[in-house]
């Protein structure tokens, strides 16, 4: 019974793949047309699983079985939404997996929830389902009179947005692909994220001289891409050696960016995540002294710009040990891992108890057309959530 | 009497400067409408110094002095043209500075040109001037109608093409702003080019695997940037122990090139120089084995492309010589140097013995405003340049 059903959570997430804005890719933005089929699909799959469906006003789509009054209650969820051309997994994978283990939990009060929002491709503000459930959406709306008149194109109404608070709940569990490679080098199916790291995103810019190429012997440059490149290499060593640090220079600007001419500007990217926040700002630290004592050496200054620094989120203890004891019943290693990602357990987090179980991500693939699952670890996921939901 | 042409020759420079495609700034590429100014001038300049002007079907001008038809004869030149938003002196000052020598050396025959076109900036082959005087310029417009389109614009005819060709001359000599540090750091005005550095462009390609910066962690990774990184670093570490090599990555694309992903593939530019091409070749091959080795430990694929090979072209020994006894007489150190940069006695060289005279350039600053000469440096290049011309 539980092996048909993740088959079937499996076949549902192909089936919602193609509810698309764009032919041929899966591409779901917020509240864009194919939204609305897809409220009637998984607002079908809800109703299957007895539960009392609901649309709020951001697009949130909320599957609700009462028990008690009294009774403690779980939330369940994930997001609907995709980045462009995505994969059939990320994000839906918790909805349509909450909806099946409502079903396999038959007896247990729930609310599973399909969050509008997440990635921030639209507007460039992530989260806006989650902020809504939670009530810190409106700053959003304020800020941005797009998204209100998306929800309106849509057939919502933005004046109600308050309505869509809900913390009636006393526990939000997410179940999503882990969307990296740990969980396949280690061979299981299963990770309980402990936290959710924190990062620091940051620029850092090498001022040197910009100069032709074929007239300033090296002992008389001051190249700001000889400089950047012995730091991006340097970010890379001191990563690899801090035990759950990720350090990463992604993107370099240079200026003038000419083969001919010796480089004056190098504007590099620098992401820095730990589940630890001390770690991580130590591990800043550390890298910008590095920048500095380099720049020297290349007589090029270094100046860091902050961009960003999200603190990390801890996963609730309590609810990471009811996991690990769900998993450990089941005959499943309970591995602890830290998501590097953000996921709406870090919006719920803000007013209840959160917890994430992660699926192995095949070839640690996301946000692609390649993205997968197993249904094996599908099927251990479903036991293991319908174990953890029935004992909460 | 030096003196006064000498502070002649900086003002006609910058009364150059400003005949312009540009308002504010000094642009001046092939056959804009500013050269006909520049052609009126200068042909006035070559009139008042007894030269008889004439006007080619590129629009090089050329200014001559007969004497007995067995006499050796001397053709003396730069370029008129100009890069955008360039300087006062690159180039021009070689016209205007031979103008300066021949009335200074006033019996001697000799043929001062100006080139119209040097710096490829119009239709990205340089040096069509030269190669229009040595005879292989046809292929260039052969292969761009849309230089013969230029020339007609201008009001001169491509058809005479052949006519242009002028090898009546047993030397050439130029001089030329050093575009680069080295006589201001040597504290001294003039340097004897000894040879026009060969030149390897190549670009280098790093494939390792784009990845989630929040989910891979570092020692998954197959960073592409970071093998880059390590390398840039090793090519200026490697350049700046091997005497007389430049080497230069200067332009570096990352794909896909956002903060929050691992690189996943780099193109890095390759440019090196020598002024013997033997210990090119093996720094390029040395340059390359490193950036494979260094790929070997990123678990990152290194793959070259060889775009341009300009072997060196040395400057003729016996003018050189003839140069050196020029500056000692006068009392300057006959300090010889490398051009990094291409000229075109590259081109002139292939017919008939080339010679180069740097001039220092303040700040080592060219193809920009603030481009400058010292009028001291200009009048010791008129004082060596007459007596080279007269020696000759």
């Amino acid at each position: 019974m539980i092996r048909s059903a993740a088959e079937e959570v499996v076949a549902r997430c192909l089936t919602l793949s193609r509810l698309s804005e764009e032919t041929g890719r899966t591409t779901r933005t917020f509240l864009s047309p194919p939204m609305h089929a897809v409220h009637e699909l998984v607002g079908t799959w809800m109703r299957e699983a007895r539960l009392d469906v609901s649309i709020d006003a951001v697009g949130n789509i909320r599957g609700t079985r009462n028990g008690p009054a009294s009774a403690r209650r779980l939330l369940i969820g994930s997001h609907l939404d995709t980045v462009p051309n995505a994969g059939a997994y990320d994000g839906i994978l918790g909805v349509v997996a909450g909806i099946a283990i409502a079903r396999l939990a038959e007896n247990t009060p729930l609310t599973v929830v399909g969050f509008s929002e997440e990635e921030g491709v639209k507007f460039a503000v992530p989260f806006l389902g989650s902020r809504a459930l939670i009530g810190t959406a409106q700053p959003l709306l304020d800020a941005d009179p797009r998204i209100a008149e998306s929800i309106r194109a849509f057939g919502l109404d933005p004046e109600r947005l308050a309505d869509a608070r809900f913390v009636d709940a006393t526990a939000y569990f997410e179940i999503h692909i882990e969307q990296g490679p740990c969980l396949e080098h280690l061979n299981i199916p299963l990770g309980i994220v402990d936290s959710i790291a924190g990062q620091s995103r940051l620029n850092v810019i090498f001022t040197g001289a910009a100069n032709h190429a074929g007239t300033t012997p090296m002992h008389l440059r001051r190249d700001a891409l000889a400089a950047a490149g012995q730091w991006i290499h340097a970010v890379r060593e001191f990563g690899l050696a801090r035990e759950g640090l990720l350090a990463t220079v992604g993107r370099c600007e240079i200026e003038p960016g000419a083969g001919n001419v010796v480089p004056g500007k190098v504007t590099a990217s620098l992401d820095v995540r730990h589940k630890k926040d001390s770690v991580r700002y130590a591990a800043v630290d550390r890298i910008l002294e590095s920048a500095k004592d380099i720049g020297v050496r290349h007589v090029v200054t270094v100046e860091p710009v902050k961009l960003l620094d999200i603190p990390a989120t801890p996963m609730d203890p309590h609810l990471i040990a009811m996991l690990s004891n769900a998993l450990s019943t089941e005959g499943f290693a309970p591995h602890h891992i830290t998501s590097g990602a953000g996921h709406d357990a870090m919006i719920l987090a803000q007013v209840m108890p959160a917890s994430m179980l992660f699926v192995r991500s095949p070839g640690g693939i996301s946000h692609h057309p390649d993205e997968a699952v197993l249904v094996d670890d599908i099927e251990a996921a479903l036991r293991c959530g319908k174990r953890f939901v029935e004992s909460f």
